[in-house]
Protein backbone atom coordinates (compact mmCIF):
# COMPACT_ATOMS: atom_id res chain seq x y z
CA UNK A 1 0.00 0.00 0.00
CA UNK A 2 1.35 3.37 -1.21
CA UNK A 3 1.73 6.03 1.53
CA UNK A 4 1.13 9.98 1.95
CA UNK A 5 1.50 12.78 4.20
CA UNK A 6 -1.05 15.84 3.67
CA UNK A 7 0.38 19.24 4.94
CA UNK A 8 -2.67 21.40 6.87
CA UNK A 9 -1.44 24.88 7.84
CA UNK A 10 -4.09 27.55 9.84
CA UNK A 11 -5.98 28.97 6.41
CA UNK A 12 -5.62 25.83 4.13
CA UNK A 13 -8.58 25.71 1.25
CA UNK A 14 -10.50 22.70 2.46
CA UNK A 15 -12.17 21.68 -0.89
CA UNK A 16 -8.58 20.65 -2.02
CA UNK A 17 -7.61 19.45 0.68
CA UNK A 18 -10.79 17.30 1.55
CA UNK A 19 -10.90 16.48 -2.31
CA UNK A 20 -7.32 14.62 -2.33
CA UNK A 21 -8.06 12.95 1.27
CA UNK A 22 -11.65 11.40 -0.12
CA UNK A 23 -9.87 9.95 -3.18
CA UNK A 24 -6.78 8.50 -1.66
CA UNK A 25 -8.64 7.02 1.29
CA UNK A 26 -11.13 5.73 -1.34
CA UNK A 27 -8.48 4.33 -3.61
CA UNK A 28 -6.49 2.44 -0.47
CA UNK A 29 -3.52 5.00 0.11
CA UNK A 30 -2.52 5.19 3.54
CA UNK A 31 -2.96 9.01 3.90
CA UNK A 32 -1.65 10.55 7.22
CA UNK A 33 -3.26 14.36 7.92
CA UNK A 34 -0.58 16.11 8.81
CA UNK A 35 -1.34 19.81 11.10
CA UNK A 36 1.68 22.00 10.97
CA UNK A 37 0.58 22.47 15.18
CA UNK A 38 -0.35 20.55 17.60
CA UNK A 39 -4.76 20.54 17.82
CA UNK A 40 -7.16 21.81 15.62
CA UNK A 41 -6.49 23.25 12.31
CA UNK A 42 -8.49 25.79 10.85
CA UNK A 43 -9.07 26.01 7.00
CA UNK A 44 -9.62 29.24 4.91
CA UNK A 45 -13.52 29.28 5.59
CA UNK A 46 -13.04 28.35 9.51
CA UNK A 47 -13.25 24.84 9.20
CA UNK A 48 -11.60 22.82 12.28
CA UNK A 49 -10.09 19.72 11.01
CA UNK A 50 -8.10 17.47 14.20
CA UNK A 51 -5.43 15.91 12.40
CA UNK A 52 -3.22 12.45 12.49
CA UNK A 53 -0.23 13.53 13.43
CA UNK A 54 1.89 16.85 13.64
CA UNK A 55 4.56 17.99 11.55
CA UNK A 56 6.49 17.45 14.75
CA UNK A 57 5.60 13.64 14.87
CA UNK A 58 6.37 13.09 11.52
CA UNK A 59 9.63 14.93 11.27
CA UNK A 60 10.88 12.50 13.86
CA UNK A 61 9.75 10.17 11.88
CA UNK A 62 11.69 8.04 8.92
CA UNK A 63 10.39 9.46 5.63
CA UNK A 64 11.05 6.15 4.14
CA UNK A 65 8.23 4.42 4.15
CA UNK A 66 6.48 7.38 2.62
CA UNK A 67 5.97 7.98 -1.33
CA UNK A 68 3.97 11.13 -1.46
CA UNK A 69 3.63 14.58 0.59
CA UNK A 70 0.73 17.09 -0.89
CA UNK A 71 0.20 20.51 -0.56
CA UNK A 72 -2.98 21.87 -0.98
CA UNK A 73 -3.43 25.99 -1.48
CA UNK A 74 -5.34 28.67 0.62
CA UNK A 75 -3.48 31.95 0.85
CA UNK A 76 -2.81 32.34 4.21
CA UNK A 77 -2.45 28.56 4.14
CA UNK A 78 0.73 28.40 1.75
CA UNK A 79 2.28 31.56 3.52
CA UNK A 80 2.15 29.45 6.64
CA UNK A 81 3.38 26.31 5.00
CA UNK A 82 6.38 29.00 2.76
CA UNK A 83 7.22 29.37 6.91
CA UNK A 84 7.80 26.72 8.64
CA UNK A 85 11.72 25.48 8.30
CA UNK A 86 10.09 21.68 9.47
CA UNK A 87 8.35 21.95 5.75
CA UNK A 88 11.51 23.20 3.93
CA UNK A 89 13.10 19.97 5.11
CA UNK A 90 10.62 17.80 5.01
CA UNK A 91 10.09 18.86 1.00
CA UNK A 92 13.48 18.89 0.43
CA UNK A 93 13.74 15.24 1.36
CA UNK A 94 11.18 13.68 -0.38
CA UNK A 95 12.78 15.86 -3.08
CA UNK A 96 16.01 14.37 -2.92
CA UNK A 97 14.74 10.51 -2.65
CA UNK A 98 12.79 11.56 -6.04
CA UNK A 99 9.02 10.67 -4.45
CA UNK A 100 6.09 12.45 -5.60
CA UNK A 101 5.59 16.00 -4.57
CA UNK A 102 1.99 17.73 -5.54
CA UNK A 103 0.83 20.90 -4.76
CA UNK A 104 -2.48 22.52 -5.98
CA UNK A 105 -3.86 26.34 -6.23
CA UNK A 106 -1.13 28.75 -4.68
CA UNK A 107 1.02 25.64 -3.09
CA UNK A 108 3.27 25.74 -5.91
CA UNK A 109 4.33 29.34 -4.98
CA UNK A 110 5.67 27.46 -1.97
CA UNK A 111 7.93 24.78 -3.81
CA UNK A 112 9.34 27.60 -5.88
CA UNK A 113 10.07 29.38 -2.58
CA UNK A 114 12.14 26.13 -1.83
CA UNK A 115 14.15 26.23 -5.19
CA UNK A 116 11.88 22.86 -5.91
CA UNK A 117 10.69 24.00 -9.60
CA UNK A 118 14.23 25.04 -11.42
CA UNK A 119 13.97 24.57 -14.63
CA UNK A 120 10.13 22.08 -13.77
CA UNK A 121 7.07 22.77 -15.68
CA UNK A 122 4.16 23.61 -13.46
CA UNK A 123 0.86 25.35 -13.23
CA UNK A 124 -0.17 27.92 -10.47
CA UNK A 125 -3.66 29.57 -9.04
CA UNK A 126 -4.11 32.21 -12.11
CA UNK A 127 -2.00 35.56 -11.11
CA UNK A 128 0.74 33.75 -9.78
CA UNK A 129 2.51 32.85 -12.46
CA UNK A 130 5.56 35.10 -11.99
CA UNK A 131 6.28 33.94 -8.88
CA UNK A 132 7.26 30.78 -10.32
CA UNK A 133 9.23 32.14 -13.51
CA UNK A 134 11.21 33.96 -10.90
CA UNK A 135 12.14 30.47 -9.75
CA UNK A 136 12.63 29.11 -12.91
CA UNK A 137 9.93 27.27 -13.88
CA UNK A 138 8.35 27.14 -17.12
CA UNK A 139 4.31 27.91 -17.06
CA UNK A 140 1.99 25.34 -18.50
CA UNK A 141 -1.66 26.16 -18.76
CA UNK A 142 -3.80 23.01 -17.99
CA UNK A 143 -5.85 21.83 -15.18
CA UNK A 144 -2.96 19.41 -13.94
CA UNK A 145 0.77 19.60 -15.15
CA UNK A 146 3.28 16.30 -14.50
CA UNK A 147 6.92 16.64 -14.48
CA UNK A 148 9.03 13.85 -13.41
CA UNK A 149 8.24 13.49 -9.97
CA UNK A 150 6.33 17.29 -9.66
CA UNK A 151 2.18 17.44 -9.66
CA UNK A 152 0.58 20.82 -9.57
CA UNK A 153 -2.82 22.00 -10.05
CA UNK A 154 -4.49 25.51 -10.14
CA UNK A 155 -7.36 26.12 -7.76
CA UNK A 156 -10.57 24.42 -5.96
CA UNK A 157 -12.13 23.76 -9.42
CA UNK A 158 -9.45 21.55 -10.78
CA UNK A 159 -9.13 19.73 -7.01
CA UNK A 160 -11.05 16.30 -8.18
CA UNK A 161 -8.55 16.09 -11.61
CA UNK A 162 -5.06 16.81 -9.21
CA UNK A 163 -6.74 14.15 -6.22
CA UNK A 164 -7.13 11.50 -9.29
CA UNK A 165 -3.43 11.95 -10.68
CA UNK A 166 -2.27 11.53 -7.67
CA UNK A 167 -4.22 8.52 -7.17
CA UNK A 168 -3.13 7.15 -10.60
CA UNK A 169 0.38 7.35 -9.21
CA UNK A 170 -0.15 5.73 -5.99
CA UNK A 171 -2.70 3.24 -6.56
CA UNK A 172 -2.78 2.48 -10.27
CA UNK A 173 -5.14 3.50 -12.73
CA UNK A 174 -7.98 1.01 -12.34
CA UNK A 175 -8.19 1.24 -8.75
CA UNK A 176 -8.67 5.13 -9.41
CA UNK A 177 -10.59 4.32 -12.16
CA UNK A 178 -13.23 2.20 -10.11
CA UNK A 179 -13.04 5.07 -7.66
CA UNK A 180 -14.10 8.07 -9.69
CA UNK A 181 -16.57 5.95 -11.63
CA UNK A 182 -18.19 5.56 -8.03
CA UNK A 183 -17.73 8.50 -6.83
CA UNK A 184 -19.89 9.63 -10.13
CA UNK A 185 -16.53 11.79 -11.26
CA UNK A 186 -16.27 10.03 -14.82
CA UNK B 1 -27.50 37.82 4.97
CA UNK B 2 -28.99 34.14 4.79
CA UNK B 3 -28.16 31.84 7.22
CA UNK B 4 -28.03 27.80 6.99
CA UNK B 5 -27.37 24.64 8.88
CA UNK B 6 -25.67 21.64 7.72
CA UNK B 7 -26.12 18.63 9.47
CA UNK B 8 -22.78 16.05 10.23
CA UNK B 9 -23.27 12.82 12.22
CA UNK B 10 -20.70 10.37 12.12
CA UNK B 11 -19.76 8.81 8.37
CA UNK B 12 -21.01 11.93 6.50
CA UNK B 13 -19.41 12.21 2.85
CA UNK B 14 -16.67 14.60 3.80
CA UNK B 15 -16.72 16.07 -0.27
CA UNK B 16 -20.00 16.46 -0.37
CA UNK B 17 -20.11 18.89 3.50
CA UNK B 18 -17.09 20.80 2.51
CA UNK B 19 -17.92 21.40 -0.83
CA UNK B 20 -20.59 23.38 0.31
CA UNK B 21 -19.65 24.64 3.44
CA UNK B 22 -16.61 26.49 1.38
CA UNK B 23 -18.95 27.62 -1.11
CA UNK B 24 -21.69 28.77 1.17
CA UNK B 25 -19.65 30.57 3.26
CA UNK B 26 -17.20 32.37 0.48
CA UNK B 27 -20.67 33.64 -0.71
CA UNK B 28 -21.53 35.45 2.12
CA UNK B 29 -24.07 32.69 3.80
CA UNK B 30 -23.97 32.49 7.86
CA UNK B 31 -23.60 28.69 7.48
CA UNK B 32 -23.62 26.75 11.19
CA UNK B 33 -21.83 23.54 10.91
CA UNK B 34 -24.02 21.25 13.27
CA UNK B 35 -22.72 17.89 14.68
CA UNK B 36 -25.02 15.03 15.44
CA UNK B 37 -22.98 14.59 19.29
CA UNK B 38 -20.85 16.64 21.20
CA UNK B 39 -17.35 16.52 20.41
CA UNK B 40 -15.98 16.40 16.69
CA UNK B 41 -17.58 14.16 13.87
CA UNK B 42 -15.88 11.98 12.12
CA UNK B 43 -16.48 11.36 8.07
CA UNK B 44 -16.89 8.47 6.14
CA UNK B 45 -12.79 8.37 5.51
CA UNK B 46 -12.07 9.52 9.13
CA UNK B 47 -11.46 13.03 8.74
CA UNK B 48 -12.20 14.61 12.04
CA UNK B 49 -14.36 17.91 11.96
CA UNK B 50 -15.32 20.45 15.27
CA UNK B 51 -18.63 21.30 14.48
CA UNK B 52 -19.96 25.25 15.29
CA UNK B 53 -22.77 23.96 17.57
CA UNK B 54 -24.53 20.42 18.53
CA UNK B 55 -27.74 19.68 17.08
CA UNK B 56 -29.23 20.13 20.87
CA UNK B 57 -27.95 23.88 20.81
CA UNK B 58 -29.56 24.38 17.42
CA UNK B 59 -32.72 22.89 18.66
CA UNK B 60 -33.36 24.93 22.05
CA UNK B 61 -33.07 27.86 19.35
CA UNK B 62 -35.51 29.35 17.41
CA UNK B 63 -35.06 28.22 13.61
CA UNK B 64 -36.66 31.50 12.42
CA UNK B 65 -33.97 32.81 11.97
CA UNK B 66 -32.63 29.95 9.46
CA UNK B 67 -32.96 30.09 5.41
CA UNK B 68 -31.80 26.59 4.48
CA UNK B 69 -30.44 22.91 6.24
CA UNK B 70 -28.79 20.80 4.53
CA UNK B 71 -27.78 17.37 4.66
CA UNK B 72 -24.72 15.96 3.02
CA UNK B 73 -24.63 12.24 1.70
CA UNK B 74 -22.36 8.62 2.75
CA UNK B 75 -23.93 5.83 3.40
CA UNK B 76 -23.40 5.17 7.76
CA UNK B 77 -23.91 9.18 8.13
CA UNK B 78 -27.14 9.19 6.58
CA UNK B 79 -28.36 6.27 8.53
CA UNK B 80 -27.24 7.96 11.85
CA UNK B 81 -29.31 10.99 10.39
CA UNK B 82 -32.42 8.97 9.70
CA UNK B 83 -32.28 7.84 13.29
CA UNK B 84 -32.51 10.86 14.97
CA UNK B 85 -35.60 12.32 16.34
CA UNK B 86 -33.95 15.68 16.23
CA UNK B 87 -33.20 15.67 12.55
CA UNK B 88 -36.85 14.88 12.24
CA UNK B 89 -38.25 17.31 14.18
CA UNK B 90 -35.94 20.04 12.52
CA UNK B 91 -36.59 19.11 9.37
CA UNK B 92 -40.52 18.83 9.87
CA UNK B 93 -40.30 22.43 11.18
CA UNK B 94 -38.45 23.90 8.12
CA UNK B 95 -41.02 21.91 5.64
CA UNK B 96 -43.67 22.95 7.22
CA UNK B 97 -42.05 26.99 6.94
CA UNK B 98 -41.38 26.57 3.09
CA UNK B 99 -37.47 26.68 4.28
CA UNK B 100 -34.88 25.26 1.88
CA UNK B 101 -33.86 21.76 2.27
CA UNK B 102 -31.07 19.86 0.29
CA UNK B 103 -30.09 16.58 0.41
CA UNK B 104 -26.76 14.93 -1.80
CA UNK B 105 -26.21 11.38 -2.43
CA UNK B 106 -28.19 8.70 0.27
CA UNK B 107 -29.56 11.65 1.82
CA UNK B 108 -32.56 12.33 0.30
CA UNK B 109 -33.42 8.73 1.67
CA UNK B 110 -33.30 10.49 4.80
CA UNK B 111 -36.04 12.91 3.02
CA UNK B 112 -38.11 10.15 2.22
CA UNK B 113 -38.08 8.66 5.59
CA UNK B 114 -39.29 11.47 7.24
CA UNK B 115 -42.35 11.66 4.31
CA UNK B 116 -40.79 14.55 2.79
CA UNK B 117 -40.51 13.44 -1.09
CA UNK B 118 -44.23 13.16 -1.39
CA UNK B 119 -44.78 14.09 -5.14
CA UNK B 120 -41.92 15.69 -5.51
CA UNK B 121 -39.21 15.07 -8.40
CA UNK B 122 -35.57 14.32 -6.62
CA UNK B 123 -32.72 12.50 -7.30
CA UNK B 124 -30.26 10.23 -5.47
CA UNK B 125 -27.19 8.42 -5.31
CA UNK B 126 -27.63 5.63 -8.42
CA UNK B 127 -29.29 2.30 -6.83
CA UNK B 128 -31.11 3.98 -3.64
CA UNK B 129 -33.64 5.44 -6.11
CA UNK B 130 -37.04 2.71 -5.04
CA UNK B 131 -36.70 4.13 -1.38
CA UNK B 132 -37.22 7.24 -2.96
CA UNK B 133 -40.25 5.74 -5.04
CA UNK B 134 -41.39 4.23 -1.92
CA UNK B 135 -41.62 7.59 -0.32
CA UNK B 136 -43.92 8.90 -3.25
CA UNK B 137 -41.27 10.67 -5.18
CA UNK B 138 -40.97 11.00 -8.72
CA UNK B 139 -37.20 10.35 -9.52
CA UNK B 140 -35.59 12.64 -12.01
CA UNK B 141 -32.20 12.18 -13.04
CA UNK B 142 -29.72 15.17 -13.71
CA UNK B 143 -27.05 16.47 -11.37
CA UNK B 144 -29.25 18.69 -9.32
CA UNK B 145 -33.23 18.64 -8.90
CA UNK B 146 -35.10 21.40 -7.44
CA UNK B 147 -38.81 21.43 -6.78
CA UNK B 148 -40.21 23.74 -4.59
CA UNK B 149 -37.82 24.13 -1.32
CA UNK B 150 -36.37 20.69 -1.85
CA UNK B 151 -33.31 20.31 -3.97
CA UNK B 152 -31.47 16.83 -4.27
CA UNK B 153 -28.42 15.95 -6.06
CA UNK B 154 -26.25 12.57 -6.88
CA UNK B 155 -22.96 12.24 -5.28
CA UNK B 156 -19.34 13.97 -4.45
CA UNK B 157 -18.84 14.19 -8.55
CA UNK B 158 -22.24 16.61 -8.29
CA UNK B 159 -21.00 18.20 -5.10
CA UNK B 160 -19.91 22.01 -6.73
CA UNK B 161 -23.30 21.49 -8.89
CA UNK B 162 -25.12 21.05 -5.59
CA UNK B 163 -23.45 23.77 -3.82
CA UNK B 164 -23.68 26.59 -6.32
CA UNK B 165 -27.59 25.65 -6.80
CA UNK B 166 -28.28 26.59 -3.23
CA UNK B 167 -25.73 29.35 -3.38
CA UNK B 168 -27.81 30.69 -6.07
CA UNK B 169 -30.91 30.43 -3.69
CA UNK B 170 -29.16 31.94 -0.88
CA UNK B 171 -27.00 34.74 -2.11
CA UNK B 172 -28.44 35.36 -5.55
CA UNK B 173 -26.71 34.40 -8.85
CA UNK B 174 -24.52 37.52 -9.59
CA UNK B 175 -22.36 36.59 -6.18
CA UNK B 176 -22.12 32.71 -7.00
CA UNK B 177 -21.20 33.45 -10.63
CA UNK B 178 -18.10 35.77 -9.27
CA UNK B 179 -17.39 33.20 -6.70
CA UNK B 180 -17.43 29.75 -8.99
CA UNK B 181 -14.92 31.81 -11.51
CA UNK B 182 -12.52 32.72 -8.47
CA UNK B 183 -12.89 28.71 -7.55
CA UNK B 184 -12.12 28.01 -11.27
CA UNK B 185 -15.22 25.82 -11.57
CA UNK B 186 -16.52 27.86 -14.47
Amino acid sequence: MAKAIILLADGFEEIEAITVIDVLRRCGVGLEIVGLRKGYVRSARGVKIIPDKSIDEIANESIASFDAVILPGGGEGVENLKKSEKVRKLLNDFMSKSKQIAAICAAPTALASFGLLKNKKATVYPGLENELKEAGAEIANSKVIVDGNIITSRGPGTASDFAFEIARKLAGKEKTEEVAKAMLFS
